[in-house]
């Protein structure tokens, strides 16, 4: 019987080329990464799923892959089954709710401030589509246990520097403190309650504009007068966002730090990036408390990294409020770029080491090992009716030299 | 509310020097493989539930950890409901049923014969104990469309060169070939459908030695005579091993290509280490069809590596007979002995830089990328009350240097 050999929906098969891009640019990123002092660690992929749906993840609590209890766990005879009854663990979602347990976990043999650096998979049940996979990708570096702006201040030099590394230059630092937006919207007149609503109105904005957002606000029935001062508001942030925010933000040090991150990430800046105040960044996530960044590069349209503070998440998993600030690389979104660009990575030089039949072959692999000594790649090939067929493959994939064993001659490939 | 902060039961979170050992482990046998020519490959942990049902993964099988369906196709009101209602997915317990779809899914795009690398998570809900984890990491090189010993001796060549890239040596390569063993089975007057649970008791050998094995075979009322004949086969093997071979082996080919692979294996070896023919050697997995082989290291008294010939798991998807052989590093247990020695990987410098919280913290940030320019790691580390305890810290991971940001003085840490 022959059986379909599609990957499951939503996930995907990547071929050798496209893994060496891949590899390449991980390699890159968390080189850069743990240069800064980042270290690498490693979660489970599973998780207990009581806490996977009592963490902060939002809509992401509607995609967790949830996984079926084994053995006399699993009792189908009861008569009002739910979901619960059925599953004990899911999934991870993301990297932030594992780091923040495993933080809690092990806290005691990390030292303070902890910077984490994380590439690893995570798996989200998305309806399939373009570039929305359901297993995919998340490199991100965190900062644990430091109040301070130093830490924002050097996760954007970290994650500047790693996109220097893979080769973006002219993107553009966008930054947003979460406590300006609230205080503007409640400026506004709107109630401490109807902040998130008004967040994910607002987090459109890019998208059907400040009339649409007033439409929207307007059918979700605040008060007309309340959204016209809202409004008002934004405008004159459209004129002066820094005077407008300092107009409104109940807190001078917001402000303060946040012309302070402004100003370093200017300065260290290079000439490779620009930064800017963004009054209108969000950010989806609930979890954010305080600054929230996100860098777009223009030329590919699109956001290539993101994130912000986060103080109350680890303070449930340890029991006492842990600050923290987070910054990830859309590690798919840039992989895709760089194959969209046909990016081949560099790589050792690749030769063919042909041999006939009748060669003895532990001959033929010691030559082979004496080459490798050298840092060079040696595929062994037997010559036979194949031969031509099986080298142009090769050399497709980037085979530069052919040695024969036999007599040692060799012919450069192209 | 404070959760629980244990990683799911049977996993584990990997401090940063658990993973830089890993990591050095994971590269130094990801290149040299690499220099066979092995292509990394990387395939979805999600498969399809009917897939990995059917595929030949023996009591694997009955490890598998199921994905809930979600959504409307998950229905919870039908009466009878069994596990197959509830799941349409699953966790990949192996990598060579993953590879084998994905040769079937992409081989027109790849080279034949098709070397490919593999070294990824995969999961089994094993009853947890000491050492045996439910998500662990498979380190796998297969040749797919290669049937002539070449594709065993290369993985051969490949597998004891990676383990000597990373230190190991004096260890010894274990032989054997499926259809000795069930020719010796078929000599001894067992029947076809025997041979699965003779194996199954022979296996058992290195545990319960030659009276173990013929207690096992009596009580699992096997004639008396035959076990008795299958008894006086083994000890003649005992005294000369491939003389008895070729006595009872129906095709000869299958005894010259075991010597031409033990000669091989030797000739190789640079007195790195031994090549054995081993009678006893059946490795559980049911689909291997030809030569088996594992290497055992006596200073760490275990299997390290092992694998064989499968021709015939690939033709189920593929619709075609496709020949193949693989070869598996036992990453786990090779990062276990690695950590149970104290190993410390080679690492770039490192060092602290150290300011004042008066300093210009984008001038240290260049400071600081000015020496990870140099290529060595840099920490930045603000004098505060808890220094001297941070500073401790960062020496016991390996710092060397403290370099001070404001006049740029600097001095050795021990």
């Amino acid at each position: 019987m022959k059986m379909s050999t599609l990957p499951v929906r939503g996930t995907k098969d990547y071929l050798p080329k496209e893994v060496e891009v891949r590899d390449y640019l991980r390699t890159k990123i968390e080189n850069t990464y743990k240069k800064f002092g980042f270290n690498k660690i490693n979660t489970p992929a599973m998780e207990d799923i009581e806490r996977l749906n009592k963490s902060d993840g939002g809509e992401n609590l509607a995609m967790i892959f949830k996984l079926l209890k084994r053995g006399q766990k699993l009792d189908l005879s009861s008569p009002d089954l739910n979901e619960n009854d059925l599953v004990d663990s899911g999934l991870r979602y993301d990297l932030t709710m594992p780091l923040s347990r495993y933080y809690a976990n092990n806290r005691h043999l990390l030292p303070t401030p902890f910077k984490a650096l994380q590439i690893d998979k995570v798996f989200r049940a998305e309806r399939p589509q373009k570039g929305r996979l359901r297993e995919f990708y998340q490199c991100d570096i965190d900062i644990i246990g430091d109040a301070s702006i130093n830490a924002e201040m050097e996760l954007i030099a970290a994650t500047t520097s790693a996109l220097k590394a893979i080769g973006f230059s002219d993107f553009t630092v966008r930054i947003d403190e979460r406590r300006i937006l609230t205080d503007m919207i409640l400026a506004a007149g709107f109630s401490q309650e109807d902040i998130a609503s008004v967040c994910i109105s607002f987090d459109k904005l890019d998208k059907i504009g400040l009339d649409g957002v007033k439409s929207e606000l307007l059918e979700k029935e605040y008060a007309p007068a309340t959204v016209e001062k809202f409004m008002q508001i934004l405008s004159a942030a459209d004129n002066d966002a820094l005077a407008t925010a300092e107009k409104y933000c109940s807190n001078p040090d917001v402000i303060a730090n946040l012309q302070k991150v402004l100003a370093f990430s200017n300065s260290i800046s290079e000439g490779n990036f620009t930064t800017v105040y963004d009054k209108s960044l969000v950010r989806g996530m609930g979890y954010y408390t305080g600054m929230v960044f996100e860098i777009v590069s223009p030329k590919f349209g699109s956001s290539i990294a993101g994130g912000g503070r986060y103080d109350g998440m680890i303070g449930k998993f340890v029991g006492e409020s842990v600050p923290a600030v987070g910054f990830s690389i859309g590690f798919e979104r840039i992989s895709a770029i760089f194959m969209e660009e046909n990016f081949v990575p560099p790589a050792k030089e690749k030769l063919v080491l042909a041999y006939e039949d009748t060669d003895n072959f532990a001959d033929v692999v010691l030559k082979a090992k004496s080459l490798q000594a050298q840092d060079k790649i040696v595929i062994m090939l037997k010559r036979s009716k194949k031969f031509g067929k099986q080298l142009d493959m090769l050399i497709a994939e980037g085979a530069k030299l052919l040695i024969n064993f036999a007599d040692g001659s060799s012919k450069v490939l192209s």
